[in-house]
């Protein structure tokens, strides 16, 4: 009883989805939704590389339907430095296992334990290597093993209070970085360099930087590069960063000069797609309403045929549930579409207009989806910035 | 003929390694392996996180035992943005797959295509998802899977002269970061606080930072955590970071106040074993003379006893070949034990003294083994730094 209010995640959420499937212990192996499963924890050394000397570092960490208080945690020797001063909420942390093979088989003998050998066991099998996966079929040779990928991104689709603040937080922090990128960049600068600053900006203010397109000129290539950000061109800048492993996703406009009637005109109807999937936010609406609005606006644009428009869930991934749309990148089925909106969801809207005089000209937005309507998060910068 | 000198390894080695394992092609579909085959190119968008949606990056370089011009690469769709602006050596890029389970179907086509349907297929089984391996098999059910782990590490025991400048110039970038750490830190701060000032010297100076193992005082977990740095404690900093992938991974020691005779006399055994390790390291020499020579030397210490000694091969991965020991953390086979030192194979060498009074003293260095005996990198700052 006490274990499920210790929980970090609804285990009465977690417990129906089960239910539903009829799965009866689900092994999380990825580094999100371990993390997830831990109320943010993950073990520091291995968090940038999760390679181990010839195998891979999985954390294991398993929860049983209905049964909060035979959860566990499977990690390596040396995470009990991290797991004592930052002791998870699960009754049993085993830092046992060296590698996927020894980490499969912790989790095995663990599952086997709690009576489940002849369960049905779910697994993330794209994030689960593909010896651990033979090391777990191995060791319990009478068990099913079920995908529960689509699951616990289901179970992840409100965020708590504690995330919804590091989101705002970071994306806060990520358009201040944009702005901050935009004014200590001369013209002539590299978008390699562009980057590299930004990355240096996000770093100063806590943040993970996670990576930038960039796009500038008539070009629409978005890595970073050794071209040069020329006097007169737009400069479109997308980053990813996070806190805690709580992604912010937002692209920002920037003129290396004063911006003309047209740049003026293209910003605006881009921002105008936005505000129409904006309009669409509230708690109880559909969730397709929000893509079909964007979309339906931006048909009646006389660059229409240039534009594309994306709505995607934002958590601990950068494309999560909900899921409003499919198409896209990634192309994804769209799960959520004939589903109300609840509070808390957190959705990052995209629209860009390709031109192929004026460039890449976009802007990306986080919207929390509320009981009235939806708080824009960091909802500055939206203009056209100038360089330098 | 003009491929295999393009190619950023050696062909010959790479076919000589496949031809002694009977191995046909082989599917690199590690962060580090797949990196190393394209000469240090990887997708920007996903060097963070490699989740995918509902799946995960898989990027697929593939090689045919002696037929460099049959090579590929399996990338996403949205890496065009990359490929176009750093064409990798590979004849064949092929930009087609979103996850796991497509690229898995997008390299077995190409196998198919090389006429490999029979083949053996050399694989990396901790670094492919289960559900690629399940698609790799449906697609090829003729064919046999090796597991290619063991000799794609050793293709890369010999460093080039440009990964070389890579480690040296990462390995000097985290002692100055260190330095600087130290002379900026305030006594009274937690390890927390200073792990996150290490984090951004090493940002500041173009490094991407993965960890900071940090200890204080008579405590010896080495977690970064609320643990103020008291008055006259001491402070161990140990620190990966990476300059394009590649690995730099160095120890140094600070003191809040004044070395004492008993602070000064174990770090001089901390520094003694080293040096012991380091008058073994020279090409042609028994690779494991190395850990031989500095766990001998440091049986004759008083402190022997709470002393260790380890050192592991290092580039893309902290832990790689060559490997001089077996033991440690990780555990692994000594493959290289048997064998002679070669000229451009990078040690991490590491000592350290774990005292119930005086706390955690360690120095690991960073050596590179030369054909008349060895090159230390970055070798300063190795007594009592003093902090703020």
């Amino acid at each position: 009883m006490q274990l499920t209010a210790l929980a970090p995640f609804s285990c009465a959420t977690l417990d129906v989805l089960l239910a539903e499937r009829g799965i009866d212990a689900v092994l999380a192996t990825s580094a999100h939704n371990a993390r997830y499963l831990l109320g943010g924890y993950r073990f520091f050394l291995y968090d940038r590389s999760d390679a181990i000397g010839a195998s891979r570092y999985v954390p294991v960490v398993g929860y049983v339907a209905g049964r909060a208080a035979d959860s566990f945690y499977v990690g390596v020797p040396l995470e009990d430095w991290d797991t004592d001063v930052h002791p998870p909420w699960v009754p049993e942390v085993a830092n046992v296992a060296w590698g996927s093979v020894e980490a499969a088989e912790a989790a095995a003998e663990r599952i086997a334990q709690r009576g489940l050998r002849t369960g049905t066991i779910g697994i993330e099998p794209a994030h689960l290597p593909a010896d651990a996966m033979q090391a777990l079929a191995r060791a319990l040779p009478h068990a099913t093993f079920a995908d529960a990928t689509q699951l616990l991104d289901e179970l992840r689709r409100v965020k708590s209070a504690g995330e919804l603040d590091l989101i705002r937080r970071g994306s806060t922090a990520v358009v201040d970085s944009m702005l901050a990128t935009f004014a200590g960049l001369p013209i002539g600068a590299t978008t390699s360099e562009a980057v590299e600053l930004l990355r240096q900006e996000e770093t100063r203010r806590g943040l993970t930087f996670n990576y930038g397109l960039i796009a500038t000129g008539s070009d629409h290539g978005r890595a970073p590069c050794g071209r040069r950000i020329a006097a007169g061109a737009v400069l479109s800048l997308d980053s990813g960063a996070d806190l805690n492993g709580y992604v912010a996703d937002v692209a920002r406009m920037a003129l290396a000069g004063e911006p003309s009637a047209r740049h003026v005109e293209a910003l605006a109807h881009v921002d105008a797609v936005q505000q129409a999937a904006r309009d669409a936010v509230v708690a109880g609406r559909r969730g397709g309403d929000v893509p079909d609005a964007a979309q339906a606006f931006m048909a009646t644009l006389p660059d229409a045929s240039r534009m594309a428009f994306q709505v995607h869930g934002m958590g601990l991934l950068t494309h999560e549930a909900p899921r409003l749309m499919s198409g896209g990148a990634p192309p994804g089925p769209a799960t959520h579409r004939d589903r109300p909106l609840e509070p808390g969801m957190v959705l990052s809207i995209e629209t860009h207009l390709a031109d192929p005089q004026l460039g890449f000209v976009k802007l990306e937005d986080t919207i929390i989806v509320a009981a009235d309507g939806h708080e824009a998060v960091a909802d500055r910068g939206r203009g056209w910035n100038s360089l330098g």
